[in-house]
């Protein structure tokens, strides 16, 4: 066959991107495991070794007055505390397996646990990129028009914290700004950051006010979450626990991941890493269940290892994409929704970008990860989000969410009219089987480019780094923000004014 | 931690291409199933009611012959042939699950089937590229330096046809100017052409010169391979067929591919197409087994489906990737090898090559393929045997070996003597543990650049194309023939000049 050459030739339009709808994304598979059961005990009985003789230091005294009182052993004076393996057995046994995160567009809502997935996109980067405009420092600008970006994309579920540090914004007050634009410029679930007590209060605040909720019932109905990071090895840091502290207050989720890369934060192997992820994971937890039984947790998983030649952190390669595997069984070894990434550590949106992510996301998908954080756009090891891999990574994920259908085997399916109808070296292009479903019959990419060589040539040859180009600029230019009740806006803008007259946020 | 900032920085030589070790590939997981046991069943049954009913064409009247003695239901004039399924059943039921594949260096030996895995590079593509040179038609010469790419290339178990085919060459001897090259610039297994009786012929008589067999042991031990595919929907082509009775002959095996594109050459659904990719397979092995019990044989999947919206075909797609689970699941289901491939449809070595691949290669894995074909290089559908593809799938393929490696769990490996040794917030850089490993630790990427950014930059920032192409040309310039017996090298010029001399090589 002629590439291209099908009678039925039809042409995305000038205008409007073609995207798979929005969609909750349930796993229909078994999840694929690289340990055997004897293997995870090992590193589960490795992990309870490290809580009980050697410790994870808590860098808050209030944290360590709560972990004293549940009958952890806080070295005099602190910050380190020893857990024996029943205290750490007791707390996790009361984590919720699953949970429904709230946006504030109902439609948005998402379930964590069990064996729904859900895609988050960048976190966290300092600096953004795009082809045009190159690399540099975050800033509000690029902020919100990620923010839009990843609202316009159906294929993400979540934002995954600022996709882009917006460094132009005063640092006191750049948490308001930032939550107003996630709350005005999109409607799904976002994450604030756990960076001392008050930012998450705020987080909370704007949220009752964006969904119009009484406190007892926020703590009923999850509606952000947030991400703390291990200070890897054994350390978790004072502003991080606050803000968890004040998460468990309202009873809202915290995804707790370990930075376990091996050869720098952990030790030069992938097992010595997984005790040592398992260890801080289940203390991160156990702490938050210590500070209120039954809050909703996650959790993560980020073990890689850098290249012990440079020092260069590795992202989607085998290590990781086994790490990513194991950490799924450990996860479902104590019933715990599990947290993972698409990862990797490419400078362009080239073919390296892709190869990594795509082995991270399919690690991801098929450990059983519940939410897929940096699920879109994140690259160089997280230094860099970039509004071409955003799209990139959507193709990705669509793609994924396609994959993740069952496939139907009934009498339609399997189409025995259609073999009566079409002759021993036929073609099935005028089948009436064919002609009832082919508007509809395949997977539609974003990205992916299947014209043929020299069709794609006279279009100037372009490459996918080039069309993410295009479809970005347009999703902005079509971008339109969710509906919002205007009495809703006024009363976040309102809050937003008060709380930056009221000056100085501290850390704690 | 700032990227690229270790105290123990190293660079790649600027002699010598660091790659993985060749190695034998077992694949140590469970294998992903995306069909429940009922709907294997039904497409099994929907496979067998198409042989029935239906039947498939052979064009051979002596393959026609055959399939009558042995009980088919041949068309009074053929070429249709209906199977009763106890036929069927039988026939399948004789084939080996697992065989050695020989090549004339036994450390190149394959096993196919099981847990085994093996990487075939590009086969049969008409065009070759490459960045400097472009896209070209197939000649000579880069057949010969795709082949000794593929040589050199550590992770390429095996040759998988003609990576390009070289129309300079006239077309009527082309095959032994072909083989002749296989077996001197390459000691790996490699792949003839069923194309009529004689291109075998010639291919086991200059195998047997170049392993040194006697007629019997080569019976006793299969050396070379060949493909064929289905001329879908439900035909084989008589030139194929001849070529596999010459393999039978000599108890070589065939993998027989179905080419089924949903929408085109198949259903325009997955169980459709599963069902005839099902009936097809089994079509041309039970027709393997009648012709000589117990040969060895491989079920080859390759179901995709065309852009319904162009006619394009798309490869590495959710509708390509499950159907590379179900079809390892089918295999399994009679005991057969399988053999799937490293498929995509971009017309650039870009991001979508490598998402495309990836998926393709993650599915084959996942689905237990034992077999992957164009493991290497292939771009464009088919259309392309890329140098740069070659390298960069190079990666993709020892990054897999490094991902079947079963994670190691003891007490070596767990570390707690690190943990011990490096306090909370530390480094795990100066670690005994680290310092006894850091040379082995982990995977070393062949193409992936992990600089930080500043220094990629001030190297020109290279994407994963143009390290790819840096690397081919090094790996060329570097390339040496494998050792070969000076008097083997001299019948093998023999037999292929007196053959020349003979003349016109007949289809037949």
């Amino acid at each position: 066959m002629t590439r291209g050459s099908a009678p039925r030739r039809a042409r995305r339009g000038n205008t409007g991107i073609r995207q798979s709808p929005w969609r909750r994304l349930v796993n229909p598979y078994e999840p694929v495991g690289v340990l055997s059961t004897d293997q995870v005990e090992a590193i589960h009985e490795a992990s309870l070794g490290i809580l009980e003789e050697l410790g994870i230091e808590f860098l808050l005294p209030e944290a360590l007055d709560h972990l004293r009182r549940a009958g952890a052993d806080v070295a005099a004076g602190g910050p380190l505390v020893r857990f024996d393996r029943g205290l750490v057995a007791e707390a996790v046994a009361k984590a919720p397996g699953r949970f429904t995160l709230h946006a504030r567009n109902p439609a948005r809502n998402l379930e964590v646990g069990g064996n729904a997935i859900a895609f988050a996109c960048v976190g966290s980067a300092p600096n953004a990129s795009d082809i045009d405009g190159g690399r540099r420092p975050g800033n509000r600008r690029d902020f919100e028009n990620l923010v839009r970006l990843g609202q316009a994309l159906d294929s993400v579920h979540a934002f995954g914290g600022y996709p882009v540090e917006p460094i132009d914004l005063p640092a006191a007050t750049r948490h308001l700004d930032c939550l107003h634009a996630f709350i005005t410029l999109g409607d799904k679930v976002y994450r604030p950051y756990a960076l001392g007590a008050v930012r998450i209060a705020d987080a909370i605040a704007m949220t009752r006010i964006a969904r119009g909720l009484s406190p007892e019932r926020l703590q009923e109905e999850p509606s952000l979450y947030t991400n703390i990071n291990v200070n890897s090895p054994r350390r978790i840091d004072g502003p991080m626990l606050a803000g968890v502290m004040e998460m468990a207050r309202w009873n809202q989720p915290v995804v707790v991941t370990p930075f376990t890369l091996a050869g720098a934060m952990s030790p030069a192997s992938l097992a010595g890493s997984l005790a040592q992820q398992n260890a801080e994971a289940l203390a991160g937890i156990a702490f938050c269940q210590i500070l209120r039984p039954g809050m909703p947790v996650v959790y993560g998983g980020f073990t890689s290892n850098v290249d012990m030649r440079t020092g260069a952190p590795a992202f989607g390669t085998p290590e990781y994409a086994r790490a990513a595997l194991a950490g799924g069984q450990l996860a479902r070894r104590y019933g715990l929704p599990y947290r993972s990434s698409n990862a990797n550590a490419a400078n362009a949106v080239d073919a390296q970008a892709a190869y990594e992510s795509q082995a991270s996301l399919w690690s991801a998908v098929m450990g059983h990860a519940n939410l897929v954080m940096h699920a879109a756009g994140w690259m160089e090891g997280g230094l860099v989000a970039s509004f071409e891999k955003m799209v990139l990574d959507a193709e990705l994920l669509q793609a994924m969410a396609a994959f993740l259908e069952p496939i139907k085997v009934d009498d339609d399916t399997l189409a025995l009219d259609a073999q009566r109808e079409i002759a021993p070296g036929g073609h099935f292009f005028g089948a009436a089987h064919t002609l009832q479903r082919y508007e509809t019959a395949f997977y539609a990419p974003l990205v992916s480019d299947w014209r043929n060589n020299e069709t794609w040539r006279e279009a100037g040859s372009p490459d996918a780094a080039r069309h993410a180009n295009r479809i970005w600029k347009q999703l902005l230019k079509e971008y339109q923000p969710p509906a919002l009740d205007a009495a809703i806006r006024d009363e976040l803008d309102a809050y937003v004014a008060r709380r930056k007259r009221e000056g100085d946020v501290a850390m704690g």
